[in-house]
């Protein structure tokens, strides 16, 4: 079967590889149709690795996908073949101290694709748990279905903020998980989302978002905008979802008392906080690493037309498209919010 | 100055007050524009009491209202005359135990217009704390203002519901608690608010409110769609809002594991709970008494559009047809959501 | 190997059971040392049933156990040969979606101990997943390792009823799980737990447990006490343990605003409700079934000398005296807390 | 009436001040007997001011205090004249938007005893509402009622940790506030804390806490003590309290997957935070802006013997020994917990 695979650092290539996938009891055997590309797939093409995570075989790529149902496994009950399908990619060990918490995206045994040594989904066919795949309604298309895994990261998010009805919404970066956030949180009850960003363009696509107020950080200071908003009270919740170390100078002073500022970007190196601003208004700080029971609630959003996905998916591409593709997301145009590859 | 005033059960009167009222420190004189009424203040009409409230001399009626600040007490720096207001109708004791915990509602000292024998807002001036007093933004009419009150109601029973993004909510009774505690569970999260009832008259009001199924319990059992829509899972919450014995019986089987169940209807009499149904879901049940730190956040909604008010203002009365509202209230029309009289 | 068999309805035999069990991965092989008796156990011995679950066939009774290792199954790394443990008896499918919310108590497909038609431990051998399976220190006996089954719903209902540190409890009833809160809820932050019962003996020995205050139903009435000792502001947590009707008369009345009331006790028929006395409060209700993700942590207390479980373990006998046993649990002694049954 | 004075940076007087304090409606007069010094009263001696309160005239110095009552004003039913009582020394505005969300602790119009320009509590009377006036139990003493406020820190850093009953515990600094929060897990619900510092006094006295292990820094590391008791898992709560940098470098480190983690101490510069380590294991951070809600509670576990404050009343003075105590809590002698003075 066909895959694009990441040979080592720099060199990415759509070729055969070995097919005959076994469906085990629990367990389906799905066709991935749409897969979306995300930073970290490009960063592990750029730098062939991320952190700890190094590339050192060959390794498929793609870890945001939809997909058909090709075979059903055994005491698989809830889904039959031809179904349409998003898959959620990080597969944990459910026995894990975490896990049997519900929190089996921190257990550290989680099998994630394209994640070394894993291999991701960019190929003709996968296996995976029934447990972590999810059915799409009739009204969700195959590329919304692969942006799911995007939102997801921002349903985390917004879930963990507690947003109470109608509160006020921060959201610092507007890249595609700033703006999934921003939706995520909009959909999740905050009347309003201040979206901040150094980029005109993103921002422009931002304001697609029913409640959206964008500040251009080169015209207007976030802080003010915030401030005048909420006649000085402050913001019931932020998010942080730039990783800027730039972000986190105002970043403490931008919520209420007693608001909740949830930490989504992910800084290259420590930041710098002055713990005293966090202590005067009692903010929670939440932090979050991908997500964790958020999939079918994010598509019943999308199915409800709460958040509508349509304008983050920029361009999809054939399959043998894929390196043009990778060195499309590796030079960060601002308007790019999500590319997709179809499979096959 | 002219009021509503229920001389005593069964007889209201449009009539002379006194007025010249002191507005002392912290506190606002405001001129009420709207003034919705509530099944309450029908209730003191054609009984003459609400429990251990009885009406024993004459009080002016009224507790849903907007207006028009018309002087500013001392030390009070965020109002001015002329500034379009909501107001919150009851004043606690904030040094109350309760208060001090953020539980401003539940002090059994608190003072509430139009609850004997506290005159309420039907009246051309009313005195009231700025604390408990919001500004309208320009694009939330004083019809739109006054309906914040019963809105309140639905916004705090959607906050202790801890609703996370993308829930399944279910509204039992589409009176005009339910139907806008739907408006605010979607508003405050909520995928889907399957709201059921009896009147056909009501569920069509209600299908207005987007992310509304309706569910006339004449045809359905609630109990079918909500397994039906969530593939035998149950919803994630539950709002009992027609405080009807018969709701009780299927209520506890509509929840997921994990649910929660809000009791905003007020039950006349004890109703009987099989205790092992909710145990078997662990459901947590919360109960709301009014509300308490919502009417910012109500606002917020509803200038931001996440909230329509308008299909609930059913229609609007001059002051001198006071008797005339109050008895189509008592009459009960299905089709009437609420109807306000505009002071003056 | 040798069991203690409920044949039928009224029939238990110490006999022979096939052996040559199999340890898988991720499973251990153990030997039960000490397991304690329930009111469930001996509730199928008398009544051959619990609701839907029916013996229909010879069953191996108990489900409160701890042991010793004999085999540790392949790719489990935390446990050895000869190691004092304590198991947690139900087994859940930790792929549900109940399982992945962290709720695997409530997951339908759970298999428990003694409960139709599963096996219980009361037996020389057992298969168990290391999962659920948890290290006893050396301060803690087998007899206390058997008694954290109990314990482990005392914990569950202290843990949801998000104790506060030095909140005011009431136990509302001084059976073994009454105490066992009441124990929970002390070492769990509760200044004081005011226990109530009809059974003086019963009472006395809950008064061994440092905070209870105890109650004797039958020359006082617990709101009086609940009120006297909090000035009339009512209880921050009461735990329903009795399961009784008439402890549902004065229930809603023993919370203070804002308090969290756990339903721990099972009634066997529906009961009355007045829910406008739980509306004035705002009283949450919180319902547990079982228990989840409390084992360590009720170790952890047992071991810190916070709960002292000693005095409820009432009498101690070999396996060859077990119907003796079961009659004697049947019969209801006051003063019988807790009796045991070492196997072997 | 006589009182302790700074008269300006580094100078104090025990000297008269003007007296006939009228008690108004809500506020009882009383005569204050014991006076804790805390580290604040002494930096205002040391640098005649904390940030941007600044000494600019004579002030009364003190804000931990247990007293008699002398006068009753209007309307306080539930205080007579010689009631023994602690006073909560912050007096928000009770009707600003934080005190009605009960968060009156980070009120920005607190006025806190002893905080520039507002006198404090080392004086022969005071005026103090009845709303933050606690009755002492006749089991703690004056020395124990002046001690609940360094406690009350203590106890709203364990509230905000949301602690399961049972979870292991880390405090990160030895002194005063690390002692007392300490003691404040331990009885709000800890199986252990592990206390950790450089000084081997500090821990010593820690060490007669129950539940408390000591780690000494000097010889070992904490996250290897924190590691070894866990088996790799983690502290389930973790409690910041020394304010040192240093103690940053490991922090993140400490904490189970979920765990909380409270910042009680206060860094005078800003921290470098590790985000992905956050991140790595959802950690929730909680904030501390001194305490709200929790006098009641903290004298209740006194009162019940969960929390026993004798061994950090290091020695009591009389008010004109005022200086020497002042000096002496400066130099920081290891072995001084708190000193306090008898006021008259």
């Amino acid at each position: 079967m066909k895959a694009v695979v990441l040979e080592k650092r720099n060199e990415i290539n759509v070729r055969e590889v070995p097919g005959d996938l076994v469906c085990g009891p629990g367990q389906l055997r799905i066709a991935p149709h749409t897969v979306g590309i995300c930073g970290s797939d490009v960063h592990y093409y750029t730098h062939g690795r991320i952190g700890r995570y190094i590339v050192e075989a060959p390794m498929i790529l793609g870890h945001e996908a939809s997909g058909t149902v090709l075979e059903v496994g055994e005491g698989v009950t809830d889904f039959a073949v031809g179904d349409r399908v998003a898959m959620e990619p990080g597969v944990p060990d459910m026995s894990s101290r975490a896990s049997r918490m519900g929190m089996y995206n921190v257990d550290p045994a989680v099998s994630f694709w394209a994640t070394p040594p894993v291999d991701g989904c960019l190929v003709e066919e996968v296996i995976h748990p029934a447990a972590f795949t999810y059915h799409l309604p009739d009204n969700v298309s195959y590329g919304e279905g692969a942006l799911l895994e995007p939102l997801a990261v921002g349903m985390h998010a917004a879930t963990k903020a507690a947003i109470h009805p109608g509160d006020v919404a921060v959201v610092s970066g507007c890249g595609t998980v700033g703006m999934l956030t921003a939706a995520a949180a909009l959909a999740g009850g905050a009347s309003t989302a201040i979206v901040s960003d150094v980029s005109s363009v993103k921002l422009e696509i931002a304001s697609q978002i029913p409640g959206v107020v964008t500040v251009d950080l080169r015209e207007q200071r976030l802080l003010d905008v915030v401030n005048e908003r909420t006649a000085g009270w402050g913001a019931d919740v932020v998010f942080e979802a730039s990783g800027h170390p730039s972000a986190y100078e105002d970043l403490w002073k931008l919520g209420a008392p007693g608001n909740r500022t949830v930490l989504v970007g992910i800084p290259v190196d420590p930041v710098a906080v002055d713990v005293t601003e966090v202590q005067a208004r009692e903010t929670r700080i939440e932090t979050v690493f991908r997500y964790a029971n958020v999939y079918q609630r994010a598509i019943d959003l999308v199915a409800a037309g709460k958040i509508n996905l349509k304008p983050f998916i920029t361009e999809t591409f054939p399959m043998d498209r894929a390196k043009e593709v990778f060195d499309r997301v590796a030079e960060g145009r601002p308007g790019d919010v999500k590319l997709q590859i179809t499979v096959g």
